[in-house]
């Protein structure tokens, strides 16, 4: 007798998970003598152990406040944390109050809540191409059709995405985009378009979902206000009039492991997410997020200027490195933040191919930038991580991706 | 100019999520002078707080530990905790190996994951009724229709939950159930009812979704092979070629707060589940996966016996308050474990009537049984708690609800 066959049962849509690249590439990490530009994970060195294990304590060794830590808690989120991220928001132009804030795990769990509340099979959501391949999986298990959002040199108007949208019979339900330093691009939206990408949401009707991961890695360069900022300060600050969901998390700035992420967005809104939360986990770990409220106050803001030095440092040592290891003909984007630059290959290069390659020849590994199409995908593209290897890693590794790539080119 | 609109743009689907009853609920537990019978969370003098510090202690202090601690890290879960989990299984009957296991956060997440896999809009869920209203939560957001799951005194069969099925434009997905101590009613599952349920199952090619949040909490009487356990006996010990689902806690029998569950099944179902998890959430809090596979080395079974203890003094006060306090013609469950006592009062009276008088005029809470039907709902129910109350609580609580129910009748 052999296994069951399970195919009858599962659900129409999750035909349409695929096994993701991402976790064949981890894998890879393990390998001790792969030089790695292909995770999209923070330095450990920028941990702040010794204020997670200070905020542990002070808990843990108060029986009324480890009683509270290790019980189940409401699903909206602790509140001193929600008011901590209402101080945040307020700082960068975003007037809200608790009822605007719900904590996730990470902004990957906001993603995933938000395509289950928006979307009904068939609908269309608006992304860039590339874009966030997390954010693709999160969407792809409600079975969305993809438009292309296109904000510069495109030629597409409201109506034109409404009607596409209609003929596959389904409605726009959202526009998502990595405005600041986006994986896996390392691009920042303009002001303009981000402006124009509001326009555009108001004439569709639909909300913008704006993933703001990177936002607070910026190296050099003025900041550019939130989507939600702008949204504000064109509803004359009333949080309650605006369109956008902001997708926040503390994964890129203090850890990732403790799964503390929030969203921001009007009242109508966060109550069906919170629904959605307590529907689908109840609520994040307690614990958690009172060590993570106690660690954002104390340490955030130093944290995030020593990860600041720490990534322009890498950043720079990859920018100095293409400059010297790459054939004429490959370009890259430079990107003010983040942890991501973007290699466009001469035409006829493919990414996936170079990444065996890379791997069998080179002993380096990087993400193809195929992965993160959902529409018009560009093959001949790749991305790399600079927040993972060190300096000289980065040097070497980027070497050889120059002979490697000028082999392949020959 | 006033707030936007959004109804437009919601996916059907979540028109469907009901504010909860049991937020209301919970809120009420904040008044002190209320005797609550409402929630469902266990007694945080049994948290094992001391464990818990220690082991952070011991993760946190080692630099290497610490940083893998605090990083992302697999979908699956943390090898060391599966491992335990793996051991755990196989004590109770289940052979199994790494690849059945997948960490979730809570087996709430657990039951989100399995609709979402398996629930096409329109597909039917076999439960009981009554059954736990958290998992009704979980699949309502997929759009099951509900048939009831009858295996003693029913006369329906797999034909007809196929036809019933298939006119609704589905098929069967699943029968879910809560087979030990059952959350609402306290029942347990005879070992003929399991072999009946997986008979069923078999006919109709659908998975077992076995919750054992209550498995461990065995006050009295002779422990009953769990679902799983008996469909890998039938099978020759071969998990593969199993159809049962097995959904464990950490949360009823160390501490609800790390949201530390897991799923155990053949690999095709995990395999699928594993994408899920990666798409949702990326995967649980690594820190805490890390914590609880210490911790559950250490004081697992020595809390529960503690848990055991408290709780059966516990249950022993209800049974005895509910024979001397309940008028005639008032019925209740004799559970042997678990935390739930479940009481039919007589026809004609409303629980959730009952549960405002009992606010208002007794100060005392409970849950009416009617939010725990998905089909056929007995109105003349509540459900009673007694893992929150000491005893003391017990007694004057249950006198108070008898005085009321007395009072209802007249």
């Amino acid at each position: 007798m052999s296994a069951l066959d399970w195919s009858h049962v599962f659900a129409t849509r999750s035909e349409r998970m695929r096994a993701s690249e991402i976790r064949e590439l981890l894998k890879l990490l393990d390998q001790p003598d792969i030089i790695s530009f292909a995770g999209g994970i923070p330095d450990p060195a920028l941990f702040p152990v010794a204020a997670i294990r200070e905020a542990q304590d002070a808990i843990l060794s108060d029986p009324k406040t480890a009683a509270q830590a290790l019980q189940y808690s409401i699903s909206e989120g602790y509140v001193p944390l929600r008011q901590w991220i209402i101080d945040f928001m307020a700082k960068n132009g975003v007037p809200c109050t608790l009822d605007n804030v719900l904590i996730t795990c990470g902004s990957q769990q906001g993603l995933d809540f938000l395509a289950k509340m928006l979307l009904t099979p068939g609908d269309t959501a608006l992304v860039e191409a590339p874009t966030y391949l997390g954010a693709l999986q999160a969407f792809n298990a409600y079975e969305p059709r993809y438009d292309r959002l296109t904000l510069e040199g495109g030629n597409v108007t409201p109506a034109a995405y409404a009607s596409a949208a209609a003929a596959n019979g389904g409605r726009v339900k959202f526009a998502y985009c990595v405005p600041d330093f986006a994986n896996p691009t390392g691009i920042t939206m303009s002001v303009e378009n981000r402006r124009k990408l509001l326009a555009l949401a108001a004439d569709l009707e639909i909300p913008v979902i704006e993933d703001s991961a990177y936002q607070a890695l910026r190296f050099e360069g003025e900041g550019v206000p939130s989507i939600l900022a702008l949204d504000c300060a064109a509803n004359g600050g009333d949080i309650e009039k605006t369109r956008t969901v902001y997708c926040g998390t503390f994964s890129k700035t203090l850890v990732p492991a403790l799964r503390i992420g929030w969203i921001v967005a009007a009242q109508p809104l966060i109550q069906k997410l919170v629904l959605t939360k307590q529907a689908g986990d109840l609520h994040s770990s307690t614990l958690n997020q009172m060590v993570m409220a106690r660690v954002a106050e104390t340490t955030y803001d130093a944290n995030v200027e020593r990860a600041i030095a720490l990534y322009r440092g890498r950043r720079d040592a990859m920018m100095a490195a293409l400059a010297t290891s790459m054939p004429k003909g490959v370009e890259w984007t430079k990107p003010e933040g983040g942890l991501f630059v973007w290699v466009t290959l001469p035409v006829g290069l493919d990414g996936a191919d170079l990444l065996a390659r890379a791997i069998a020849e080179e002993r380096i590994a990087f993400v193809p930038g195929s992965a993160f199409f959902a529409v018009d995908a560009m093959t001949n593209t790749i991305r790399l991580n600079f927040s993972s290897p060190n300096e000289a890693e980065i040097a070497e590794g980027i070497a050889r991706l120059g002979r490697l790539i000028a082999r392949s080119m020959a």
